[in-house]
């Protein structure tokens, strides 16, 4: 709308930057907003030729993200006031497509387990997911149309997912991390949380340099449905939700197939703690050394975690999933896509617990590309998505599916 | 020394600062260097006791690695004065240790192939190769006893074997890469600079908290002599060292077999370019966007590079890439290390060109760990080390094997 002289930069910006005033302090997904730099930078793009297909859209950042202009925090009171002196390279890449960096959203620290102040604009008494809780929180409340979110076990499908809202993780390297504070270097991925997957879409493109997608409605995929061997600790609104997927998209021309789900595949959540563990405790082994008085105990917790776990634990978990990362391709030999479970249920009540990261950090230790649909809704009307997971690098045919499924489901 | 107080933290820091005050002139391998920093940090270690295997020993460090306490400049204009606000894990994790930053080490720009100032101390007319170029000069003239560098083609072994010392660059991932300037992150690998293999041995510990080892000559290994598509690209000094090496390592008891090169593994060479391009302007997005003005030619050559990449042949060339670390374990069926070249031979004369990174960069893109030996000499009397390659993860089977062939070789 902006492009075709609908709307304007500034009008979509102050829109935003109202809706936040009026909600924000019920929902407090924002770590850092600077209005008048947004309205300043919103109104030199409404003067100048587009710089690309994200031309003065506001787009909301992760506060474990660099931004120049912006302090990043890390959600850390040791990194209170930080400025990096460049910007990550996905911020950068948004801005010289014309992206115009609305403000920071909240994080656990270091992208960890610690709670934010961050609301569920669907219920304010429960959480809204983390470590991307102030992306998915701001996205869902139509503060802003989109967001950068990273994960590193479900930190952008979980929070996407109890809030409702569309989260998309690419295959692990998909887009460069360079300038994100790194959790568990070995399954960091920068993600997007955003209203529609063609949104998603764009910003894949921007990010990767890829040529522009056109928005379609693909054929029908080939579904693999995957119970996972989670299944039976998710809640019935989780089972309901995959299972009523299942049944509309059959209804709908899908080839639905059950898949095996490797014993195996069992200790990918075991090897997840040890990686996780040894990783955080070196990647922060400056905080952890000189600044763990300022560290919440959530992260103290894993870093102390860490240092149980020793080289030759690490290397056998490493590995372990390595080699379940070559077996994975199997799974996806008779489907394009699978359907499986994307959180334990909807958001618990309450803000301490941002909920169970295990239904997401399988596909993330397998680097394989993710997506989660806001569907259904649980027992207390909040939201529960469902997921789709494709082959690595196989991100078009995800997309594909994902639209072809909320076109089928709406 | 210093553990069994036959010297001091500041008697060694002071010996490394007069030979630095009478040979940088010349050599030119440091960009940074407080010695009044560096002595009161050897006096607090003398004071103190032992925080670890490193305790007192000084360090010296790559200037694309983030310290808390000097600038960290890239080998950049644009980072000029830079301060990063903590330590890169490895630097933390040394001090931990005991370590003593004794200062921050030329660089190519962002790691890359731009040339330094930092001439090579067995002949000033030559290279020391790059881009660890301060790191490698630092320790091969005995201004310091250990140095960091980071490898992303062949940017720790290159100039290791042009200098004369020993290399190592361990298996992707094997050392946190936290606060190290990211390069091409698919083969960003922090690496050791050292003149024995105890030490390197010794902070390879420090730097995954493994258990210490203890210096040991082991039984002679099964070796692979693997001359690689590259062979007679090799200079003659090169060919006949690995030939020489391969014949004293027989006639001292090692099994030699030749390993025959997969003819699909010539590709590597040009999957590298592809992969290192696109990754390298995105991880500079930032710096292409707002600073180019402010790069070398070099820098700015491989981002144009970089910018003519489709997200469609670097995912392609990703692929072959992955297909080929699966590939390379059957390269040990029958050995315990691979012998190969590592340079094309002597350091070239002139300070323009940092030599030619073919020979280690396939192995850092299989993601092995690799360590030179100066083991040789070439036409100039300049040094022309050897390579040795082990399977990943099997970094103690290459600290053995790399002990033995020093020991018979001396």
């Amino acid at each position: 709308m902006i492009a075709a002289g609908e709307t304007t930069s500034e009008q979509v910006v102050r829109g935003c930057l109202d809706r936040i005033e009026e909600r924000e302090p019920d929902v407090k997904a924002w770590v850092t907003i600077d209005p008048d730099l947004a309205i300043a930078q919103a109104r030199s793009r409404d003067r100048e030729a587009s710089r690309g297909p994200l031309h003065g859209v506001p787009v909301g950042v992760k506060d474990v993200i660099d931004t120049a202009d912006l302090p990043t925090q890390m959600g850390s009171a040791f990194y209170a006031g930080y400025r990096p002196k460049v910007d990550a390279a996905c911020v950068a890449l948004a801005r010289s497509a014309g992206a115009i960096i609305l403000g920071k959203t909240t994080t656990a620290e270091y992208a960890g387990s610690a709670p934010t102040v961050t609301r569920n604009p669907h219920a304010l008494g429960h959480t809204p997911g983390g470590s991307s809780s102030g992306s998915a929180a701001a996205v869902a409340d139509f503060m802003v149309p989109l967001a950068f979110g990273t994960q590193t076990g479900g930190s952008v499908l979980r929070p996407a997912s109890f809030c409702g809202v569309i989260g998309f993780k690419p295959t692990f390297g998909r887009f460069n991390p360079v300038g994100v504070k790194p959790a568990a270097e070995s399954f960091d991925t920068v993600g997007l949380i955003a209203r529609s997957i063609d949104d998603i879409e764009l910003t894949t493109a921007v990010l990767t340099r890829d040529d522009m997608r056109v928005a379609r409605v693909a054929a029908a995929p080939r579904v693999g449905l995957c119970r996972t061997h989670l299944w039976s600790t998710a809640q019935p609104e989780t089972r309901d939700a995959v299972d009523a997927a299942a049944r509309r998209a059959e209804q709908a021309g899908a080839r639905i197939e059950e898949i095996a789900w490797p014993a195996s595949f069992e200790d990918l959540t075991s090897a997840r703690a040890t990686i996780n563990a040894y990783e955080r405790v070196h990647g922060l082994a400056y905080e952890w050394q000189f600044a763990r008085d300022q560290m919440t105990p959530q992260t103290r917790k894993v870093c102390e975690a860490g240092l149980q776990v020793s080289a030759a634990d690490y290397i056998a978990a490493q590995r372990l999933v390595r080699s379940r990362r070559l077996d994975a391709a199997r799974l996806f030999e008779r489907v394009d896509v699978l359907l499986t479970p994307c959180v334990a249920g909807e958001a618990p009540a309450g803000l301490d617990y941002a909920g169970d990261p295990r239904f997401q950090e399988i596909w993330t230790m397998l680097h394989l590309p993710a997506l989660t649909l806001p569907t259904h809704r649980g027992p207390n009307g909040l939201p529960v998505g469902i997921q789709l997971v494709a082959p690595m690098d196989e991100e078009q045919r995800l997309f594909d599916a994902g639209r072809w499924f909320l076109s089928v489901m709406a």
